[in-house]
């Protein structure tokens, strides 16, 4: 039996929300299928172009799905086949490993009469995503295993994910071509933050959080702004300052940088606004020269999640 | 024309939310009566045995009604008489200062036919308050005015407050009788955070906002937690730590320090609890052999309102 499961990308930060808040998107999608077999061990092919490593000790949906088989009573005699297609590039600050690490072990569980919970799948899959990043976090996780809109209100002691519903809301993206690591861009935030600032923050947070949950987009678009992570990475993204001046003009409610960059993202009302703010994205860094993809999308109602069965 | 205004009680910071969140309680609360004159200026007389200022240039809500005078024509010639009878004991924590203010400038509106917003009464209010507390802010002053449960979110350029509805919650408060001024509270406070420290305070300003939209009462109880201001205020407060170990026996949710302290409140499913969390509460002041008072009410649906007129 094998299962063709979608796991969403996913904008973690979301403006304020630094390591806390997610939002899941409709597109683009990372497309894994995942069949049982009788071997025992985890077997990866890609079927896209971006020469990711297929050893499953170094890549993202192996090591999440290694973590679920030391769950199972070794006797047991599981192993997977795993066809991932991205469709999410990798290193674009939309989730890309996350996606792939959801969707591995979403599909392994559907092909094992789901006996995990959503929060255990959490738990694996956070141990994939910390190949890529170095270290174990879960803002693209929870959206990409929930949708809607998440917080990651603890990780210690244990891990604790509110999963909420989000207002309908389209999403315009653009992810210019050039590289910023996960690492460096950890690098660049300061130790600490003046009290004064961390407050501003924290307003922002419970105005952005409120906003969602009562469907008030003017406040979204009031309590988007990061006062602390965007100033310390804005010099890694050229053209964010415009590209927010352009978004802003062209109707949207408000964005940042999406994750740890280059991506930007930028919230929007309804589809037309989002596509005339996609627009006005692409055409900063057309003409500072620098290729760029554009998604537009809703936001994602439902996580990762099995599409087909065979 | 006169009118009687009762002007409730407020916990501010409300845990993990310093300087931006707040909440409303059904009690106690400040009776204020205001008449219309024909003569200019303010006069005030108090009920209560607290011997507050008179002078209206020295009282919070003399100072909050001149600001709202000051907003008038002046050849209208409108001035007002005001009784106060303060349920609120001054300094006690739970924002006796901003009922004062709130409730003279809700009951002065009535008399004028109800002419100015409720957000521009907060900015009278915010006059107010600033006589007591050597600053400008609005956390108390914001569910005093609106009721339930607010978050300032910014200040700056504009007022932005965020009125929003609390699920049924009954609040314990213990007063202790030990005096914790506004600016010594305010002198202990870091200059900085960790980034780290900062992160996990918004995670729970997050986690807070969506119990309180979402009803949920386990959320509400994880995410109350404070590390950044109330342990720099722990030590003005004898019994604080055990206050809060009692009352988590007893059965509350959560809670902290109220405001800047002393008073320390927790938050609890139902009356029942709350009565029990505040006994538990006033058994650790009497082992200490300080004097203190219990106030054990429901969270207040509505802010500062007009209850008779004449």
């Amino acid at each position: 039996m094998s299962v063709l499961v979608h796991s969403p990308a996913t904008l973690s930060n979301l403006g304020c929300g630094f390591d806390v808040l997610g939002l899941a998107l409709a597109a683009p999608y990372d497309a894994i299928r995942v069949r049982r077999s009788a071997a025992p061990g985890v077997r990866i092919r890609h079927l896209d172009p971006y020469n990711l490593p297929t050893d499953p000790a170094r890549n993202v949906a192996g090591v999440a799905l290694l973590a679920l088989l030391a769950a199972l009573p070794e006797q047991e005699g599981v192993g997977f086949e795993v066809e991932i297609t991205k469709g999410i590039m990798p290193g674009s600050g939309v989730g890309s490993s996350a996606a792939s690490a959801v969707g591995a072990v979403v599909g392994a569980n559907a092909v094992l009469d789901n006996r995990f919970s959503k929060m255990q799948l959490v738990d694996f899959a956070m141990a994939g995503e910390a190949v890529a990043s170095g270290a174990r976090h879960a803002d693209n996780i929870a959206p990409a295993m929930f949708g809607g809109f998440t917080v990651v209100r603890a990780l210690e002691p244990a891990i604790d994910i509110v999963a909420l519903a989000a207002p309908p809301l389209w999403v315009a993206v653009v992810h210019p071509q050039i590289e910023v690591k996960t690492s460096e861009a950890r690098k660049v935030l300061p130790a600490t933050v003046p009290l004064g600032l961390a407050v501003r923050q924290w307003a922002n947070v419970a105005g952005l959080v409120a906003g969602f949950l009562t469907a008030d987009y003017e406040l979204i678009g009031r309590s988007l702004d990061d006062y602390i992570v965007e100033p310390a990475r804005a010099a890694l993204i050229p053209g964010l300052a415009e590209a927010r001046r352009r978004a802003r003009v062209a109707g949207a409610l408000g964005g940042g940088i999406s994750g740890s960059g280059p991506s930007i993202f930028m919230l929007n009302r309804d589809e037309a606004t989002a596509r005339t703010v996609g627009a006005a994205l692409g055409s900063v860094f057309a003409e500072l020269g620098i290729a760029f993809n554009i998604y537009v999308g809703p936001v994602a109602t439902e996580g990762a999640r099995v599409v087909s069965e065979c």
